[in-house]
Order: C-alpha cells, then structure tokens, then sequence
C-alpha cells in the first residue's frame, strides 16, 4: 500500500489494549488514513480463576491479567501491522497508547511488576488488577463512607461515589489482604502508564486516569489525614502514584532501544503520553465540542463528553480538567455490561437454533416496541454510573410461557440504551449539555441496537467512521506528540472520521419507549436505591454459600 | 395378567383427562392394583391460534380444545387399557372419570356441543374454554368488584376473588364478545359432567365443580340481581348451569348402549359422577384426612386438601362442603404454572447441552442452597393463588454474568416451592391445618424438586403411590358408584397407596431457605400486591402492541 503513499509520506502506531487483546494500527499523519492493522490476543486472557503457574484459587469478582501479554502485543501485533500496512518502518514518527482503566499493578521502582519477582508469583495481589476486578466493593464502601463523614471536597467529583474499580479501592484491598505485596510496592501504576513506561524508560503519569481513577483534583491527591483513617499505613499511598504529570497529547518521551527492538519501530521516536480507550476515543470521532456524548460499547460502555464548566453530576464517573483534552472538563460515565450481556444471553440462555446475535437481532427486530412485555435492569455486571454499586445483579420482570429468546434478547438491548438514558439524564439535570451521541466499539455494526439508541434516547446518532476508533485515536495523540499537529482538536479535525447523524429517533418509537423508560427508572430506584437491597442481600448469601458450602446462608441468616 | 386372578375378580376403570391427553387405567377393586394402562393424546391439543376447520385468528390468551377429543378417548384408550390388562370387559362393574377444571362449554338441551352445530364451527366461543383459557380477566375484574361492592357472602369462600378461568368469567365473557353463542347455549357445562353426559346419556352435576368454579354455596348460585347488574342479559346464566346435583363418588348413571359400543365395557355398568383431576387423586393418595394437602404437581399444581370446618382464606381458590369428600370441607389452592415454567426453561431458555431436565437437575442438584443469587417470581402464567391475577407474569432478580442454566433452572424450581409455602401460610394462618404434603404428578420423579419443596415448607413430604393418581382415584370412585365399598374413604384405605415421609426436610437447607422465602415474600407483594403494578402497566402495553403494531403503545401511553 506505500506504493500509492509519496516518499515523503509520514505515519503513526496507536496501540489500543483492550480486555482480551491489543490492536496496532498503522495512520497516515496527512489524513488519517488507517492503513495497515494488527491483532494479538493475550495468552493469559482474563485471570478469573487460577494463576498461570499456581497459586491459591482466586475468591468471586476477581480478575486478573499478566503484563507479559501486554508486551507481546508490541512485539507481534505492531510488526504485524506495519506489514499489513507495508509501510516502512523510518517513516513512523510516533507511537500512542490507550488501555482499558482502571487497570492497575503494584511494581518495584524501575516499573518491573510485582508479579515477574519470582517469590511473589504466586501471590495473587501481586498481579495487574483489570478494571473488572470487583472485589473491592468493601473497601470502596468504607472510602465512600469515610469521604462523606469528613467531608473530603473531592467527592463530589465523582457522583459522590469512589467506584471498587478504582485505583485507592484496589489498592487498599492489597493492603489489607495482603500487606507485604503493598509493601514491596514501590509504584503503583495504571497499566496505561506502565505501558508508556515499558516505551520509553520514563515513568509519567497522564491527567486522565490520575483524575478519574486516581482521585487527583484541583492538583491534589486525598490528604495523609483521611488515608491514615482508613487505614494507618495506608498513608502513603499516594507516595505509590505520584509522578510526572502530563496532559493528554503530550510527548511522554522518545522510544527506547529496548522498545525499539520489540517493535521494529525507529529508536527515539515520539511516545505519546498514555491515555484510556474510551477518551482517545473522543479525538477519533471527532467529538472534543462540548454536547457531544460518545459511547464506547462493546463488552461495556464507556460515556464521555467534553464540558464548558466543572459540574458536579450525581452518580457519574467523574470529571477531570482535561480529563478528555486539554482545555475541557472530561466528564464520565459508564455501564458496566453491556456487550457482555448480549454475549452471556448468546452463549447461557439462548437454545440451539436461536444462539447468535444475527439471528436474534433478525428475530428482534421485526417485532413493535413493547410487544414482549419485559423489562430488564442491566446490572448483570453491577451498575458503575449512576448507582456505582458492583454488588447490583440483573433484573427481568414479564417473563411468561410466551416469552421467546428474541424477546429477551430485545429486552437486553433496550435495557441498556434505558441504562444510557438514565445517565444522560443526569448529565442534563446536572447542567452538562447533551445534544447528540456519536457511537463507537464494536456494537455499532447492530443496526437494531443503534436504532433503539435513538429512540431510546430521543437524539440523534452518529457513528464512528472508523472500526479501530481507539487505536485510531492513539495515533492521533501519536501525531501530535510528534509535533505534526498543534494540539489533538486540529489532529481530530483532519484525522477523525465520524458519520454524522447515521441514526435519527422515531417520533413514534420516542413515545412508546418513553412508557417502558418509566418502568425502567421506577424498578431502577427501587432496587438500587433502597426500595428494596434484596441484591445486595442475594449477592451476600450467594458469596457466603460460595464461601462456605452447607453453613453458608445461616451466616447471612443469623 | 388377568390370569393371576382369579375367576370372580372384578375391576373398574378410571379415565383421566389432561391438559393434552386422556389416560384409561384398569384397576382392581379388591385391592387398587393397577392392571393395564392406556393414553390417547387429543388430536388438537390445546388450540391457540387457529380453530380445526378454520376461522378468525385467536387472540392472545385464549386456549381452547374439541370436545371430540375427549370421545376419542373412550374410544380408543379404553379399549387399549382393557387389552394391556388382559381383563376380560364383562369383569369391569363401573367407569369413573376426572377432568381438567374449569373446562367448561357451551351446549344444545341435549348435550351436543355448539361447535359440533356446522353454523357455529367457525365461531371461537362455541369451543370448550380449556382451564387455562385467560382471556376473561377483565370480566373476572369486574365479577369481583361488583360481588365487593355489593357485599355478596360467596366473595370470601373463594379468598375474594372469582378467578377468570371460572365458569362465570368464562361465560361472561361469551354473552359479552359472542351473543348469539351465548343465548344459542342451552346449557353450559363442565367438561368434567359433559364426559359423564356421554357416558351415561344423562346430564348431572358434581358438587366439586359447582361450588369451585360455578360459586354455588349453601345450596345457592350467585342472585339473580347480582347477575343482572353485571349484565342485563346474563341474568339466565344460573339456569344454563343449574342441574341434578350429585355428590362424589355417587352413581350418575348407568353406561349407555352408546357409550359401551365406544368403550367395549358392559352395557348398564355404574357411571361415577363427575370429578376434578385434583381432587380425586386425594383418594388415590389415602390423604382425605384434614391436615394432609395434596399437591398435584403437573405443568400447573393444585393444592388440595380437607377441613374439619369452613374457613374463609385470602387468596385461594376456594372451599365447598364435600368438595373433595363428602363429610369434610374441602379447600383448594393453585399455581398456573410449575412444570410448565420447567418446560418453558428447557425449550426456551437453555443453550445446546443443557436442554434437558435430566441435565440441568443434575447441575442444579450440586449447589449449596443460595449459591446461585438468584429469586424467581413463579408467574409465567400468571398467579392463580393467593393473588389470582393472571395479568402477572415472571419475574428473576440477582442474574449475573457468572450466572448460568442451572442456577436459573434451580431458582425456577425453588420459586415454585415458594408459592406453595404462601399457600401453605395462608392455610395455616387461617386456621386450616396444614401438617404435612402428599405429592402426586410427573413432577413426582424429580427428587431434588421434592427436597426443595420439603425442605422450602419444613414439612415431611410424602408420595404417591400410583404413576397414575387421578386415574386411580377415579377408578376408586367408580368402585363406590358401583357399591364396591360403602364411601370414598374406605375405598380410598384400601386402594389407595402413599410412601409416607418419603422426603424429610433438611435443618440446615430449611433456614437457609428460611432467608429466601423472604425475600420472595417482599418480592411478591411488591409486584403483587400494589407496590408496583409494572407486571400489569407491561401485560397492557404488550396487548396493546400486538392488536395493533405502530400506534400501540401509544395508545396506553396517551
């Protein structure tokens, strides 16, 4: 393909590392042009289970991941895609990252993780936390609790919730469960940073995940004080993330010949400062203008959207200045399942004969909005925005002998664009303008799903014009840490693609889906606010029955 | 077989009709035992959609069936079972029969069915309205009203509420959608005396279907005042009902030339009065005593058992003086749908390789009670005790992605033993024993069901003797309409046959479930009792949506 491309024709790599693989992909700094792409698939996957080389079985709601599956991404997927591409490798001038966040790992001072030690190997907190890790919901509890007994200014930052995602939740469940690990931590770094880390033999922390999973606000951390009451040695902890901070664009630093080698890429080169898929996302869709929401669906759905003003929205993620790029308030949110969901249906509960998503979208979809009966509440995940509860569970109500896998099916779709409304709702309420949603991940190629969206949401939609959206948005930051754009909003402008207003709601479906919202919202606060916690009393009996088979529930009982 | 006995052994022959076929039993008199066996499965089933010989589409909820089915059966299972006995016919002294309830239907002065009149075949409400025909719920809403408003004294011998499988919904609902079929009805008819008509040439009625479906008590129908208010022109429905009463287990008749021709059994033999499936498999189960209910668990259940006094109790279905047995008050409970649930799962819900009951018990069977997460509402056909709604529909809280077939196909199972418990408790609590269950029906054969179910009620559970309950206890009382033995309850000691405390419950499962039933409990009133009606506003929506597509729900919305 370089052969159409001038002598003179400069590219970028932006590496998108995702829940079970990482794409490189190889752009045309002049026009965005994705030529050349790569995927490797992490051999350890997700770790739910058993370590690789032995260990204690690991409890409910963990999960895991190597870093090692993270460096062979750079040295079998960014090779492969400049071959894709056919791309001389001396005419990349820079390489960028996004990961999935709060993906986070306890390492010593030079950045070497905690699990590569050999002695800790078989320690499971030694390990990469993935965002997906949920068994801190207890100590998320008791920093929640204990910021809103003090008083903490930061809370509000984050709907009024640290989510058990997040790096202080992860990181005091390592202290508590197992206090030498934390010890032995020198740094505790979002993968996101690690990575660049791995690039370019500088430690840097980007603005992103320190302000939304790091509690870094108005340029302070937590204090010493409100740590050490939730645990004494808890207290330096911040000690463990600070950094060099940069902001979203910024050169991180230059490849190293160690990186250089993996990748086959041109030693010295620009490393652009490391960034979160969904947010990168943002600069790929062209949609940095505050009012524009982007959705990031695939296995879960990112929400970020760019502000005038700082907010405090209810029950939302977070917002950070220049949280998405520089000169905005980042504002996010997000579902916790989503894809997943439809993908637990297609592979748990549909039969033979129905269990694709082609299929059931195809049955789906001939049918008149509310013709199934149901609604469904989408926490088979938990609820990250706006409940931020990971101990929240599914709901289905209007199930009959009737009811069809397609039924539910449609049920699933709905009630996650219900679950998206809820949120954009909030946004509103809050004073955060949302005018339009621009789409992108992997959901976008189901046509019934975006169109549910935009009934759903009463608002047009656009989609991305690219299937790699993150990794396309990591070249762009790629692009502009090399200095061949001014700043991300111009690099967006030439090298984003989106297709504006693909989807527009149906008047008649906006009425229809507007009744079964209602429901929706009236079943959301009963069991999520407190009408009634019978899930989070069954997620109890459930991990004590887990726990302890035969006296598990009389625990919970008595 | 017939060679074993000796040459003055005599037998009779019961003949139970189910939801989708009728069975013949040839049994012993001296001693009960079961010497041949016969099942015709009805040629149409149970028509949903579209009448045999054509006509307008059925609406959603409707159920109907052919009463030539129901001949069918005489003609052909009978003689099988007398062949499979190897009983020569002139042996057998009576026929006794059991049906489904309510299944109800219009006929001429002489027994014809108005859909065997050639102008009335195309008509849907000149078919037989089989049990679980739900579509006179807005009729059955206003039956009770009316009887609450004006303080009619039958409204709390049926728990307060007039079910719309009954025969005065039922009818209602003819004279209200059909009037020609209506006034052209001669007489209206259970099933269960329609098969006796047949038999014997004579019309009768039986005092269980009279007072449980047709609300006769203390020897009266519903006024004449009462019915004119509901509707002008149903003021004569008590005429179309009311006929030669006679208790169970009484001779109807004797068999007519006809009917022998079709059966091959002896000319003038006793006829038993009709019966109800449920109640005379309380004979086959020797469990007439007060305090043993009798839960026939099949795609629905019916819970049956006796009272040494009358009691009015919320919510169940009903109790009449010799309802079951002549001496005793008879109460009588239900759930629509139990196996039918379990069905629904395996064809509807569970993926390639779990798809069979057998699979999925065993799965289910492994896990310590709670485990799972998981609470279902057991209304996927709506709630026929205590709530007797069938607008309800099923509910599941607690599902997650880790959640799989079993889990789901177990809180199905357990929330179907929960709904007995609230029947249990509504016994109990008004003062009608409930000392332990006898359990009959296919599901018989599931033990992990039936040790949830003892375990669920903390009560021992015993078993029924006989594959064949109903046709059993029919059979005993066509030996008492033939003068075999003097009443019910000494043909019942005799031939019938229970494993008493086949299942006893389990301390630890009976707290651990202790906890789920309540929240099963909270569950069950907030959606079935005023909390939230979401379970009706999504039934009104769906109706709505499929009557007519597009405009819909906008309709329930406006």
């Amino acid at each position: 393909m370089a052969g159409v491309d001038g002598a003179d024709e400069r590219y970028v790599v932006g590496v998108d590392y995702g829940t079970l693989s990482g794409r490189a992909l190889v752009v045309r700094v002049r026009d965005g042009a994705e030529v050349g792409t790569a995927v490797h698939a992490y051999r350890h996957g997700v770790i739910e289970t058993l370590l690789p080389d032995g260990g204690p079985a690991l409890p409910p709601d963990w999960a895991l991941q190597d870093p090692e599956d993270y460096r062979d991404v750079l040295r079998r997927a960014v090779p492969a895609a400049l071959a894709d591409a056919g791309v001389d490798p001396s005419r990349v001038i820079g390489i960028g990252t996004d990961f999935t966040a709060c993906t986070v790992l306890p390492t010593l001072a030079d950045g070497t993780p905690l699990c590569e030690v050999p002695e800790l190997r078989p320690r499971p907190h030694a390990w990469v936390k993935l965002w997906k890790h949920h068994a801190a919901q207890p100590h998320a509890d008791r920093i929640n609790a204990l910021a809103h007994e003090r008083g903490e200014p930061w809370i509000g930052r984050y709907g009024g919730k640290i989510s058990a995602e997040w790096q202080f939740a992860k990181g005091l469940q390592i202290l508590e469960e197992d206090p030498e690990i934390y010890h032995r931590a020198e740094r505790f770094v979002e993968a996101a940073d690690w990575i660049v880390w791995q690039l370019c033999d500088e430690e840097t922390r980007n603005v992103c995940t320190a302000g939304y999973k790091g509690i870094r606000q108005d340029g302070r951390y937590p204090s010493t004080d409100y740590l050490s009451a939730l645990h004494p040695a808890f207290a330096d902890f911040v000690s463990k993330l600070d950094g060099r901070l940069l902001p979203l664009g910024d050169r991180a630093g230059s490849l190293s010949a160690r990186a250089a080698a993996w990748t086959g890429l041109p030693v010295g080169i620009a490393v652009a400062v490391g960034n979160v898929d969904a947010h990168v996302t943002v600069a790929a869709a062209r949609a940095l203008d505050p009012g524009r929401l982007v959705a990031i669906m695939g296995t879960s759905t990112c929400h970020v959207v760019n502000g005038a003003h700082p907010a405090e929205v209810p029950g939302m993620c977070g917002v950070v200045d220049g949280g998405i790029s520089a000169g905005a308030w980042g504002y996010e949110a997000g579902q916790s399942a989503v894809g997943d969901i439809f993908g637990w249906f297609v592979e748990h509960a549909a039969p033979a004969g129905t269990a694709s998503h082609e299929r059931l979208t195809e049955l789906a979809a001939s049918q008149p909005v509310g013709a199934h009966g149901l609604i469904a509440l989408d926490w088979w995940n938990g609820n990250r925005s706006l409940l931020v509860n990971h101990d929240l569970s599914g709901v289905i109500v209007g199930l009959t002998l009737a009811t069809r896998p397609q039924d539910v099916y449609r049920a699933l779709l709905e009630s996650t664009a219900f679950g998206t409304r809820m949120i954009i709702e909030a946004f509103v309420g809050a004073g955060v303008p949302v005018r339009d949603l621009v789409v992108a991940g992997g959901l976008t190629s189901n046509r019934l799903l975006m169109q549910i969206y935009a009934d759903v949401t009463n608002r047009p939609l656009g989609i991305i014009g690219s299937a790699q959206g993150p990794a396309l948005g990591s070249a762009i930051h790629a692009a502009v840490a090399a200095g061949a754009y001014p700043d991300v909003h111009r690099a967006s402008a030439v090298m984003g693609r989106v297709d504006e207003g693909a989807y527009r709601p149906d008047p008649d479906n906006v009425r229809a889906y507007d009744a079964l919202y209602a429901e929706y919202r009236t079943l959301h606060d009963h069991f999520g606010r407190g009408g009634d916690d019978v899930l989070l009393r069954l997620r109890a009996i459930r991990n004590a029955a887990a726990a302890a088979p035969g006296e598990a529930v009389l625990e919970v009982v008595g």
